[in-house]
C-alpha cells in the first residue's frame, strides 16, 4: 500500500523489499496456521507494526512485547537479571531467553527477538551488533548474530528487520 | 533523521511532524523524570518504535505491548474478557483496561493505549473509529473517541499516533 504522504514528511521509513519479506511472513504463517509473537528491544515494536499491516491476517500476529529498557526484558520477558549482568543485553543468552518469553507468555506458536546495539550508545557498546532468535513451540531455536557496523539508526532497524523476517521464513518453510 | 533510503523505496512511513511530536514527548517526560508504556492494538507497534528513536533517551520508554488479538488483551494487559464481550475490543472500556493493564505490569508512570478500526474490517465496524487513554500512576486516567472516517490504513493509524502523542504532552504538561 502506497503511503498518502510526500517524501519530505518521511521519517522511519520501511522500504518496500522489508515490507514484502513482511507480507510473505504474515501470508506464510496464515497458510500453515501458525500464529507469531515478537520481543523487541532496537526495533522498538517496528516488527510488531510491520507484521500487523497486511489487511485480512490480523489473527496471524498473536502479540509483541517490547522491551527496550533490561528491566521491562525481565519484568516483562521473564529473562534472568544473571544473563543480563553476564552476558548483557545484546548476546545470544538475552535473545533466546527474550524469545522464550515471548512464547511463555502467549499463545503464538513461534516467537523472534531482536536486541542490538542501533547506536550511538556508550562507548563500549559496538553499534550495529544485534542478536536475534526464533523460537518455535514445537523445540527448535535458532540464533543469529549480526554486526552491521555503524550504518546509523534507521539502518540498523532495517537491517534487524530484514534478519529477523528471514529467521520466521525459514522456520516456516521447514 | 533523514532515511537513507529513496522516496520510491518506502512504505509505512511516519511523517516528519508526527516523529517531531514524539521527539518533543520523550523530550519532555525526560525533563520531568517520567517514564512510558504503551499498549497498542491497531497501530501495532508504531508508537512504541516512534518513542524509542530518539537517540539519547531510551531511558524514557519502559515498555512496550502490542495486543493486537482479544487474546492478547486478556493475556497481556489483564483486559477483563467481560469488557470485550460487552463494549467491545473498540470501546473505551477496552482503552481504559488497556493502558491500565500496562501500568499495573510494568513500573513505568504514565501508559497510554490505543485501540480502533483502522479498517478496512467487518462490516459493523466503524472505519476509522479508535478509542485512546492515558493513565497516570498519579491516578489521572483521560480517554477520547476519534472518528477519522475511512482514510485508508496508513492514514488511521498515522492519524491515531498524533492522538496519543497529544494525549502523552497533556498530562506532561500538566
Amino acid at each position: 500500500m502506497t503511503s498518502p504522504f510526500t517524501a519530505e514528511t518521511f521519517e522511519s521509513a520501511i522500504p518496500h523489499a522489508t515490507a514484502a519479506r513482511a507480507k510473505a511472513v504474515v501470508d506464510r504463517a496464515h497458510d500453515r496456521g501458525m500464529s507469531l509473537a515478537s520481543a523487541e528491544s532496537c526495533t522498538g515494536g517496528m516488527l510488531a507494526a510491520l507484521l500487523t499491516d497486511i489487511r485480512g491476517r490480523s489473527h496471524v500476529f498473536e502479540c509483541g512485547f517490547v522491551s527496550y529498557s533490561d528491566r521491562a526484558k525481565t519484568d516483562l520477558l521473564g529473562v534472568d537479571a544473571a544473563i543480563l549482568a553476564t552476558d548483557g543485553a545484546v548476546s545470544k543468552a538475552a535473545a533466546i531467553a527474550m524469545a522464550t518469553g515471548a512464547l511463555d507468555r502467549s499463545r503464538a506458536d513461534i516467537a523472534v527477538s531482536i536486541t542490538g546495539f542501533a547506536g550511538p550508545g556508550a562507548p563500549d557498546d559496538e553499534e550495529g551488533l544485534v542478536h536475534f532468535a526464533c523460537v518455535v513451540r514445537d523445540g527448535r531455536c535458532n540464533h543469529r548474530e549480526e554486526h552491521f557496523g555503524p550504518i546509523g539508526r534507521p539502518g540498523v532497524r532495517i537491517a534487524a528487520l530484514d534478519v529477523a523476517l528471514a529467521m520466521l521464513d525459514e522456520v516456516l518453510s521447514l
